[in-house]
């Protein structure tokens, strides 16, 4: 027979692996999320990957441009146009317009949808990432404002973030229309406008000043106080204490579909002082689909970002496998032994994983440590015939010796 | 402006939208099956759903065939053919393969990717959906193949099924290529046999009997007792007391790459009498990608399968969302003590959704209620001014007035 050549073990450029660690740190984010958002009622809904490409492209032809070049579009065997979801808006706005007349508003959902970008891989931006969509339909309230930034807030200190790592800058499209409107500028220029205050941060300050004088604009205008409900919500997050969310209006945000409070959320990291995520509020985002527009404010921020933030500052969780108990047998065939003592305590809330004894036994604990299993416990003859066992501390080599009624609740005073 | 055509609302064809309350009984099936795993030791990992085609397409011409028809499969902008992943074991195999050496073994993994299939929609068969796999590998042990089935058992009574509600029958390639061997069936009608046993509950019986005898096989051949490991096994089994557990040869799997033990869990409802999922032992799965084989034995579960499963037998759970307590004003301008009680609220561990008082009272109120959110609270200046808050039991009308310092605690007791 022709040997075969070998086929990688790589994944697919762009996209991740990820083995129990890593997946311990992602589910460990997506948990972290969900309890934050939930406190403040927050329901998960989630959708297909799969969508009818129209849905991305409705927006115009700048977002044909997008979807042409920057997604995962192909023609599906029944000739159908479809994208791999490169971000959850359009998704949900489908879903919400789908079923106005039952949701009832206020309407809090959230969900944590994989999405997928074609781009060439860099720190931060692959071509899949998961990412926490929260939004909230149906109120023009600025409390429902308020309430967005202080979930934002609190899913921040959820993973032990303090006002020393990260704030919150707000603006206002409604602020920068009227400076358009007030110093006359044209269709074009506005969006000039709108795309220089996007980049103010990545820029250097003597570019942006010259490129805003060539607009035509003072910088005195961007100066000026925030607007009346802005200031009202940063001075009641002041009185409870939180002291760092700023007005800044140069925050805009790059989509076109916000309408009025935007903001972002910087790293106040010296060495990554940049926008972590953001959001704001829109008002028409079920228009393509009725007539009947649909107000809502949310936000969406990535797992990689959050990620990256965390780890900078040590607040990624060492990583601990459900598994509380590793049973090694000193010959296979205790194996049967195992299996059942294992059956007793899994009965009894413990998670526990048995060794075959298909190798020696202290390359059965080395196969527990490698798994980063806490607890190890030897079946052999002895144990068996006298009803005691010795669990064994795999970190620090402590040992219990216990009577096999006392063995589970050993793990659940845990 | 003219006016543009509106898109459907409607998702990708074949696929689902999650609203909360289906979103929920996904993510019970998930969390069940999790908690079910994890107590046997089994720890998740996760991937891509993007894989280069090859990997699908190495097994053969068989498999070219399936990708080219059965599966999304495009070329990308840089002319990789690329796959939506139709199953785990590809991807579970080459990330076992690319850490042979680190990992360590017994080695335990579980995941719940989703999986697509490009095929016309039809009752438990959508384009998409959510499989549970269960893989144990590097290890020969006949017990491996025993804890496989006690798993796959668990699951089941981990929804509340009994033995009334389904039944394993296990079968053995081992068994059938004794059997091959031992009639001298070419490797045709060798593979033809396989196929007519898997097929054997679909067809009449006199069919499967008819078709038995022209491979020159006599029936008898089928209806021998069980090889040694797995009638101990079975014994094992019913000395705990799971008497569903029966041998039956002619379960097979459609699978090439199953070697020893197989099985399937049949629903044992008259109504839908049919294999609800399966698995076996496989020994050369990482053999595409070197020549060291890695042994293992598994299974995959799917959601909808599951879920049908629950449905039929009332065990979905009702559903409720993680909101506890809604909180209505008798005016917008209350907004903000609403929020500062539900901040309180929230800080003692009570999630609370508010509403904005864009409404009147009452149609506050049916908001909570289409939400599914157990009960209600009314900020108004009497309820301000004395620190007295009724909270109403919107399914039964019950009200019970509280202190507000006994607020969280009413909550916190549920």
């Amino acid at each position: 027979m022709a040997k075969k050549e070998k086929l990688s073990v790589e994944p697919y450029k762009g996209v991740r692996d990820f083995y129990p660690p890593e997946y311990a740190t992602l589910s460990y984010i997506f948990n972290t999320w969900r309890a934050a958002v939930e406190k403040a009622g927050y329901v998960e809904y989630e959708a297909s990957i799969l969508e009818p490409s129209e849905l991305y492209k409705a927006k115009g032809a700048e977002n044909e441009e997008m979807v042409n070049e920057q997604t995962y579009t192909f023609v599906d065997r029944g000739g159908r146009e479809t994208t791999l979801r490169p971000e959850m808006t359009p998704t949900v706005a489908r879903m919400v317009a789908a079923k106005r007349r039952e949701l009832g508003f206020p309407l809090r959902y959230y969900s944590i949808p994989n999405v997928f970008r074609y781009e060439r891989p860099q720190r931060g931006r692959l071509r899949e990432h998961w990412q926490l969509n929260v939004d909230l339909f149906g109120s023009h309230s600025p409390y429902a404002d308020s309430e967005i930034i202080g979930v934002a807030q609190a899913i921040m200190r959820a993973f032990g973030a303090t006002e020393k790592d990260f704030c919150l800058k707000v603006g206002s499209r409604t602020f920068i229309n009227s400076l358009i409107a007030d110093v006359n500028l044209s269709e074009e220029n506005g969006k000039a406008l709108l795309a220089l205050l996007d980049r103010r941060a990545k820029i250097p300050a003597e570019e942006f000043d010259d490129k805003l004088r060539e607009l035509g604009i003072a910088k005195e205008k961007l100066s000026g106080d925030a607007p009346k409900d802005i200031a009202t919500m940063i001075k009641e997050f002041s009185d409870e204490g939180l002291n760092n969310i700023v007005w800044d209006p140069s925050i805009v945000r790059g989509f076109a579909y916000y309408t009025g409070m935007v903001f972002e959320v910087f790293d106040m990291h010296p060495d990554n002082n940049r926008a972590l995520f953001g959001g704001g509020r829109y008002d028409n985002l079920t228009a393509m689909f009725d007539d009947e527009p649909i107000t809502g404010v949310g936000f969406g921020m990535g797992d990689v970002t959050m990620r990256d933030f965390l780890e900078v500052r040590g607040l990624v969780p060492a990583y601990v496998p459900p598994t509380q108990l590793y049973i090694a047998v000193t010959a296979p065939e205790l194996a049967a032994q195992a299996q059942t003592l294992a059956g007793e305590l899994r009965k009894q809330g413990v998670n526990v994983a048995i060794d075959f004894g298909d190798k020696k036994l202290g390359d059965q604990i080395k196969t527990a440590s490698k798994h980063g299993i806490p607890y190890s416990l030897v079946v052999g003859d002895n144990e068996l015939s006298s009803g005691k066992f010795v669990v064994r501390n795999l970190a620090s080599g402590e040992e219990t010796k216990l009577d096999k009624a006392n063995l589970a609740n050993f793990f659940l005073q845990k």
